[in-house]
């Protein structure tokens, strides 16, 4: 870049920032001017940063939100299908041992829609759908966006990763973000998800908007808002959209790491999963469904997850990015048991994330290789009745004894009933 | 830097960036790493221009003004005096034809105080004396902190420009701020001015701190604010202060472009300064000497402006720095004559500085090359009646006619009287 372009560009990128700071909404040729000309490498990181953050504490508009959502989405490839099938995607915002992708994907699949699942990694206490698979040995998700369209057209459904082509001004900006602290911002939030989503071009998407201390929303407040801005900007989009707010103040099913979230996966295949991961799948499935035309009976939705057919689509999707499910690592469980009698009255789920993040079961920062054998199990619900004796939860690790420990502080026996909590907090329709 | 280092880093740094993000209040010891580790490298560009765009919106405390100030003045050296004379300084916050710093630094040097001044370069609408010095032919700023020092000791005052061994954390902040468009920050602006002048090791300093659209601090709110924190800071640091808010709705003085200021400057030596200008540069010396504990009458002040005794110590510090005033280059005036009477109602003070950026004579970024010989004229002031045929002003410009035009619709006439503008609008004490 010559020294006189730097400077063509940098007056007017100073002005933008100056005026996102002073709480103005930038127009979309402007922000398409951002983020284009950042993509190129002629509006600074350190301007992006600054940007970045004046968006985080001001905000944006919903047209805002909109336009940087589709300058991202434009900065990238988009995959064209032809018009016969629905395709349609679920993405969750993140939570402590949420695996239900892993079940939703291909329970959609064994309706007829395509599912081209675009999705992430873990970091900091939340895990990702990518790393979990990749503990099965062989696994690659790595896929151009042909493979991934040829392989959704032969499966019904695919996980992979965002690849260079798609929305690359978003893989950009997410590197900065990470280290600047500007994460926590909804219009970022939102472009960044629905600009990978979009470019799989689907007709229908539903969002498992987290909600507590496991995940980064921690009001029911701020989950609206995330959700409302998703579905909302979506809509802009043409493309049909719901969000389901879903608890996040006990991890989602029994286990939290990456092995053992598969194979909690291939249990609930086979008719023996936890009650609210069922649950949760089969919901999503069946209001995604209904989004897309396709108005399946609920119990129609229940009965696949379990009677083969949802599991079929997923050997056969392993199987296809070279996964050797045979070959999954055993989970060496050493079990919690209950010292008092009582009701599980609260768990601090976001220190449990960060509990498998110290015992190498997740990343601090990008890049941090993981051990997928390490593992959490918490047996029991809040409201649930304890009995000394009973087996509360588990470690997986080779030194288990002082997680032991730890997860048992982690858990909250009280003497006096609590309530069960609800999954399901709430819905955000367009 | 290797990995683990920059990854051991970045975490503690994104978790203050985020602190200031939602508005809290850093410690000494915060401020300090951050610096730190921002001048070693180890604080990357991007997360120091998120942490400004923070600040810039979320404001710090006057405790935390001190610290970042504190850790900036730390991160270079200062100069030590022996105790026998007084060291004083003055900073102006930058306006249009303000070359009052130049009647200042000798006019102080001639009651037996030193000044070691640190000035800086103009930047946007606002002139820099060391650009207004540097039209003299081989004038150097560029000293050592020793050579100030021995050159101070010797004449009494200098005028240099910051060095490497000067807050470099603070030079190192300024060039992001310049292109993240968080320039606008009391906390930010307070540091780096003491930053510098706090390394001149001084007892007592005085602010002039610009108000009006010839700067950057448009209300008279937004100036005080500045003003209150440079001199709370000042006195955290156990050094006497003062700021006076002086008027910006019209230029400083006549003259507005580099040579041609020192020319005016050289006049008021000469006994034939504007009002204006003499008003201020006495005013501002005489309550800077009062604050050094010199109670020197006013019209002492006065009188060496004018009798040769400031011109002696200027002369012998242009001389001192190499400078050949004798060759300064000769300004050729074209005058704007007035074609209606009236009064000067307004001046579009601003534009005053955008024009001279635009002849040539100012910069739009760090680094251009400037024409110390192109050069702005206004010869009225708010309140003057204007006679037709009356000098308004002049250009100095090789092709001076469309820039006539242009000074013209700057200088706004009524057909009613209008009140003269007061130079001082208020002034703040410790």
């Amino acid at each position: 870049m010559s020294e006189d372009r730097l400077t063509d560009t940098i007056k007017p990128t100073v002005e933008l920032i100056r005026r996102k700071r002073d709480g103005q909404a930038l127009s979309e040729a402007e922000l398409q001017h951002l983020l284009r000309e950042f993509e190129m490498g002629n509006v600074l990181d350190s301007q992006m940063s600054a940007f970045a953050m004046a968006t985080c504490i001001r905000g944006m508009t919903a047209e805002e939100t909109y336009c940087l959502t589709k300058a991202m989405l434009e900065s990238g490839k988009t995959i064209e299908w032809d018009s016969s099938t629905s395709v349609v995607d679920k993405h969750s915002t993140g939570g402590v041992g949420d695996k239900a992708s892993l079940l939703i994907a291909p329970l959609l699949a064994s309706f007829g829609v395509r599912v081209p699942m675009i999705s992430g990694r873990g970091l900091g206490i939340t895990g990702g759908t990518l790393d979990k698979l990749e503990s099965i040995p062989g696994f690659n998700c790595s896929l151009s966006l042909e493979a991934i369209q040829s392989a959704v057209q032969a499966n019904g459904c695919i996980i992979a990763g965002a690849t260079d082509e798609i929305a690359p001004a978003d893989r950009k900006l997410y590197s900065l973000r990470d280290v600047t602290g500007t994460v926590a911002s909804i219009p970022l939030i939102t472009s960044s998800i629905l600009s990978k989503k979009l470019a799989e071009n689907p007709q229908a998407l539903i969002f498992d908007v987290k909600c507590g201390t496991g995940t980064s929303m921690l009001t029911l407040e701020a989950a609206r808002d995330l959700a409302t801005s998703l579905v909302t900007t979506c809509k802009r989009f043409n493309v049909k959209a719901k969000a389901i707010i879903t608890d996040m103040e006990q991890p989602l099913g029994t286990a939290i790491g990456n092995a053992a979230e598969v194979r909690e996966a291939l249990l609930t295949f086979h008719g023996s999963g936890p009650a609210d991961l069922v649950h949760l799948a089969t919901t999503f499935a069946f209001e995604l469904l209904k989004l897309a035309g396709k108005e399946i009976p609920f119990n129609d939705v229940t009965a696949n997850l379990t009677n083969g057919h949802a599991q079929n689509h997923f050997e056969a999707m392993i199987e296809k990015q070279g996964g050797r499910l045979c070959q999954l690592p055993a989970i060496h469980w050493t079990p919690l048991i209950a010292t008092q009698e009582g009701y599980l009255e609260s768990v601090a789920t976001g220190d449990l994330g960060s509990l498998l993040v110290r015992m190498g079961g997740g990343r601090q920062h990008p890049g941090a290789t993981i051990d997928p054998t390490v593992a959490i199990a918490v047996a029991k619900k809040i409201g649930d009745k304890i009995n000394k004796g009973d087996v509360l939860g588990a470690i997986a690790h080779p030194s288990a004894k002082p997680y032991l420990n730890e997860l048992n502080e982690m858990l909250t026996i009280s003497s006096t009933p609590t309530d069960p909590r609800p999954l399901i907090m709430g819905t955000v329709d367009q």
